[in-house]
């Protein structure tokens, strides 16, 4: 399937021509993958400039579509770059020294990151079957990985065998690093997995996704591996933490901010005395980026429409102690949040 | 135990002041790794900006260095910057939009890509500790792999498994995207590794690596499942591109530059008929990223030296039909080459 975002960007961007090499926005404006090469956007379609290595597969993949697969020339580029009034090009993802190449070559360029940011943060319908077969991957992996998990593993034993699982059915690769974290490191937010061994009653938290056509899911879950009678007080948190999860996902919709969203579960968790314990945003726009527009958090000025895609992940962290985060990857559809997992259980589970 | 490679870097440059946001080079600089922050380096030593995720641990690791861990405030380090004769930033690893900032705020900012590629390319006995490390991880991983390559197993799968073995043995990573090709896949030196099935008489080309603090392997074995009697042409190319392979360990010499080492396999190559079908360079500088300088191809300009890390990589490619690479990571020491790889074969393995 060939997806062309094209002129979806051109049309929001409002330039003559829009030009981007990083990789992630050409396989947004091409849907192609490929680790070289650039592209340029203008009325007349998308040209897709690649290498000797790409440039088969490119002409068979793009067959029948608005895009054009072409040899990369440097001089073509900048020479066709020179000749638009304007072109609209990242200036988060261009690199200082390309920016001076195209600027030397007479290009005129204009900022057009926001362009680029509201019309990747509303997915099409391709974009979220990748996204929802990336989710229902990281979900089954989990489901695996559960009766594998015995004490004395490492973190980092665990995170293998959860990535591989999810290698196996069928994932691209990760969307990130995976976090495990035993016992009282689920208290760090971004804890790096390492090297301690599991021990009955520790809770583990595990927070993970991975790609499908570039596409990225992102899930957490905290769990008790054993319960030694000592988890009162995570237990308490763990069922407020779940309140302010599910809340989002029912009171959550379209039109709302960011801030309006995260706020559902941080206030609930004030009520609960664990406002000052929920110390990061609510969520994160996902896409072919796992950290991207919309902003869900408290700085989130932009509404959330239909199409979107968001983590919901709240969370209360205790130094020393313990630490929870319950996430799914949402998205909004007909006005209200749906989840694109459904397979693994929310409530508390003890292994 | 900490590498600060700052004051190296500093030297190199001819700058008052060194600063660097982007995540490998601020591990460079620091031998700290955090998906966020910068530093700045001038004559008094490091400092290196970070939030509160990482402060805590950035204190503890900097105990007794010359690196001070501050928590991060853009104003502050605007002020600082704008405050130097001159600033050596990265263009290459800058985004436009953070040099608009810096470039704002008054700093005057100076391109020290060249100081960075000189510094970065000849590796400190830490860093070749942590290569090292890489490659033997990578070895064993592929040894543990081999017995449990079975007919029917997917090109994914494979690499499944080999990653898999790799995050056991302790890698953080991988430091690319693994490439397993089955059969005439191989011939495409950039294969995307798929749901092809093994078959009985197939080569197999794996091409692969991980990480270990951050540095990266490179490793390709191209062997055999099975013999089926017609890989006569396959097996007269497996020879020339080993002989290339080592006579490139043999000959190569510190003081050489990238282009009489790549010349020394390429002129064997053309020598046995398998000029044109030598489609890539002889190698690549390996560290951080898995591609850096030196450059070892025909463009190879710069000396190679002691401490410098690349790889020793010939193939030959016949579409449609075969596709050999044999690849170590190695480095010059006293002058010579030495490998890093020591545990696989790089005679023809038929499984």
């Amino acid at each position: 399937m060939i997806v062309t975002n094209g002129k979806k960007v051109l049309e929001l961007s409002k330039v003559d021509a829009v030009y981007v090499s990083c990789e992630h926005l050409l396989r947004y404006l091409t849907g192609f993958e490929a680790e070289n090469g650039c592209a340029i956007v203008d009325k007349t379609g998308t040209t897709f400039y690649t290498d000797r290595r790409y440039i088969e597969a490119a002409e068979k993949f793009f067959k029948g579509s608005d895009v054009t697969p072409v040899l990369y020339s440097q001089k073509e580029v900048l020479a066709r770059l020179a000749g638009y009034e304007s072109v609209g090009v990242s200036f988060v993802w261009t690199p200082h020294i390309e920016f001076l190449a195209l600027e030397k070559a007479g290009a005129k360029l204009v900022d057009i990151d926001s362009a680029f940011d509201e019309a990747t943060s509303v997915k099409n319908s391709y974009e979220l079957s990748c996204i929802q077969k990336a989710c229902e991957i990281a979900e089954d992996a989990f489901l695996a990985l559960l009766p594998e998990i015995k004490e004395g593993m490492t973190e980092t034993e665990v995170a293998a065998l959860l990535e591989y699982n999810m290698r196996k059915l069928g994932a691209q690769g990760l969307a990130f690093p995976t976090i495990v974290a035993f016992g009282a490191h689920a208290a760090v937010p971004h804890h790096e997995t390492g090297t301690t061994k599991l021990v009955f009653g520790d809770e583990i938290l595990i927070d993970f996704g991975c790609r499908v056509n570039g596409y990225c899911s992102d899930i957490t879950r905290t769990f008790l591996f054993g319960d030694d009678g000592k988890h009162e007080e995570f237990k308490k948190a763990y069922n407020a933490v779940l309140k302010a999860h599910e809340l989002v996902k029912t009171e959550a919709k379209a039109g709302m901010t960011g801030k309006d969203v995260d706020g559902i579960a941080r206030e609930y968790l004030k009520t609960q005395g664990y406002g000052e314990l929920f110390t990061h945003s609510l969520g994160h726009g996902i896409g072919l980026n796992v950290h991207e527009a919309p902003s869900v958090g408290p700085r989130g000025e932009v509404p959330l429409l239909d199409g979107m895609v968001f983590s919901d992940e709240p969370g209360v962290y205790v130094v020393g102690q313990f630490g929870i985060r319950i996430e799914d990857t949402v998205c909004l559809e007909n006005g209200k949040i749906k989840s694109f997992m459904y397979k693994t259980n929310r409530n508390l589970v003890i292994l």
